[in-house]
């Protein structure tokens, strides 16, 4: 039986992925009595008049929405929210094993940003943290901005962050390798331009890089481009020396290469047109930009992709779920650049001794969620 | 330590109710692979494909919503969302415990009824059904109605309709006992109408009731009344021979009092203007109308309170989980009258022997939900 077949059969067979546990069971009627009519009064008399103290007495203290509007699940794109929820069970069942969280999918039968913030703000006490997750950009954007600013537990957006914690932590142990390139004289370039590429970037800045240039499916997002949305022109920024062109006009003397694009675009004749022992990051889902031995022959140095099958697998699930153990236990309220940093330099220092396959810890190594659950303080 | 310091202590040291439970431990990487990323895309696809079979392949086929604006939780009045956490939490642990329904708690920070039903709407496609709880009339009646209308979803208040089927199967056992009365010839006083007692009055029409004089704090809801609403104005309908008046007018003759108010308002004396050994539904929580024991003192034949603690308890948790458990199970998409009326058999017919002291089963009967999920066809 193929992958897809036994995925299908086992989903099938559990029908979902998650149930929900009773802490107790209420089975006299002296606990129904505590737990529900009349003695639970108490309870929310004092919550209530004490609603800071929720947490206290309530799940809200262990508990993630994981909310999706199904818009860009995946690689599979605008599938809608049905078909966004067996991703969102699964996020939700990572939530848990890595990280003892009680995530709720949430999926939404509304698309437009002002109907995403609404319904998220609406429900927004019933959580203690608000992961959301494969909302396509620009529209990511705007939703994770305004609810960072309007709601007072912390948001964030996944497919921006969680990739972008976990590029830079495999970058920080790539650097250490090839020892020759600093990141602040490095050109990088960014292949996808959407809610991955944009969070690399900026995440990516913050840490000291001073040349990146972005590339979208039209080309190099330089200043002569006619046809940009106010997002894409945010990213000029990033272009220093105000590069137009190609995709092979971007890649020619970067240092970096990250790929968060599609299957196949990087060549190995592209490669050979980077600096010396270029860093490739081909993290397109299932096929990646490159594969990594063609990638290798070309003359590459380190490989990454986003695949479990290959080393350096730069998977998410390295950071979200220490990043919202930390965020729930230290009563965090946002999830803030500092804390980007901070959890990318704590993945990479779990690798103590870095090798060109092993930039990267794996998801499986337990130390993940304690140390970086520690630094968001 | 009295009843609500154990509360309070209980639900502190367990830090909330509820929790996520995984239906397989994903502690490899094959399983990992299967129940995420790559192999839950075949899922998705499918899923996307086939959205009517999304049930099969996630916990939509279990899930249940138990949402509350907080505009009137308990007896408490509008304690807003926080407060009633604890609340939606507890009823949560009743689905799973009486049903083995996964029961996810939303607390909304929304109060106009537009808010509240396009809220429900957006996140309607995360569950397999929708339980509305303590949410004030008569927003409560628009919210309902209008979900109702644009959900597949079977959407259910169970402030209105649960209690008018744990009354309604409550007084078909108290008339086999009292048979000289026939529910179409008797008058029956409801007092209390919001949205528990609208509900009973409608549900008591449908079985058979002509003469239902309702009451609210202004005395009765009579045709001369100029402050009423446009809820309550279609209350009069019920009131099939016009009274006006008091509380006492609306009790003089009755055969049945339901009240559904607040502590102590019916008196001995007034009981005893009421027709030969009435029968007595004194639910206001957490003290009745008038005490039962006070109630046969001024000649009651039967009473029922909403109490553990007395005979007879009309407890909604009678009806709740096996009408969920019936609709999530056979499909249904929406809670019918003939529902109701059959699951107010189904509780009534479980109680073999009626006596004045004995005419509904236990909250803790087994045989609860699998009667009453079998007649919701």
């Amino acid at each position: 039986m193929d992958y897809d077949d036994r995925a299908l059969k086992k989903h099938k067979e559990l029908k979902g992925k998650l149930s929900i546990q009773l802490k107790d069971i209420p089975d006299t009627k002296d606990k129904l009595s505590l737990y529900y009519t009349p003695g639970v009064a108490a309870v929310s008399r004092f919550v209530a008049s004490h609603p800071d103290n929720a947490r206290d007495y309530t799940w809200l203290n262990n508990c993630v929405a994981v909310i999706s509007d199904g818009s860009a699940v995946l690689g599979l794109g605008n599938i809608g929210p049905y078909g966004a929820m067996p991703v969102m069970e699964g996020k939700c069942m990572l939530f848990k094993h890595f990280a003892d969280i009680d995530a709720v999918p949430i999926i939404l039968d509304v698309h437009r940003a002002d109907e995403i913030v609404a319904a998220v703000k609406a429900i927004a006490p019933s959580f203690g943290g608000i992961n959301l997750e494969d909302i396509a950009a620009p529209i990511c954007f705007e939703v994770e901005e305004r609810l960072k600013a309007e709601l007072n537990i912390p948001v964030f957006h996944d497919d921006q962050h969680g990739t972008a914690i976990v590029v830079l932590a495999g970058i920080i142990n790539a650097l250490k390798l090839r020892d020759r390139y600093n990141i602040s004289e490095c050109r990088i370039t960014i292949v996808g331009s959407g809610a991955a590429g944009t969070a690399i970037a900026s995440l990516l800045e913050l840490y000291g890089a001073t040349d990146i240039v972005m590339v979208d499916s039209k080309g190099i997002i330089g200043p002569a481009r006619q046809d940009l949305n106010t997002e894409k022109k945010n990213l000029l920024r990033f272009n220093a020396h105000g590069l137009e062109g190609t995709l092979e006009d971007a890649v020619r003397d970067a240092h970096i290469f990250i790929g968060v694009s599609q299957a196949g675009i990087l060549t190995k004749d592209m490669i050979q047109t980077m600096q010396d022992r270029p860093i490739v990051f081909a993290m397109a889902n299932p096929a990646p930009e490159i594969m990594p031995y063609e990638a290798k022959a070309a003359g590459a140095f380190i490989v990454a992709t986003g695949r479990s099958d290959f080393p350096n697998q730069i998977n998410n699930a390295l950071a979200f779920p220490g990043i919202f153990r930390g965020a729930l236990d230290n009563g965090i309220t946002a999830i803030t650049d500092e804390h980007k940093i901070a959890a990318a330099e704590a993945i990479a220092s779990l690798v103590e001794n870095p090798t060109t396959e092993l930039i990267v810890p794996s998801v499986l190594d337990d130390r993940l969620v304690p140390s970086i659950a520690k630094v968001i303080l």
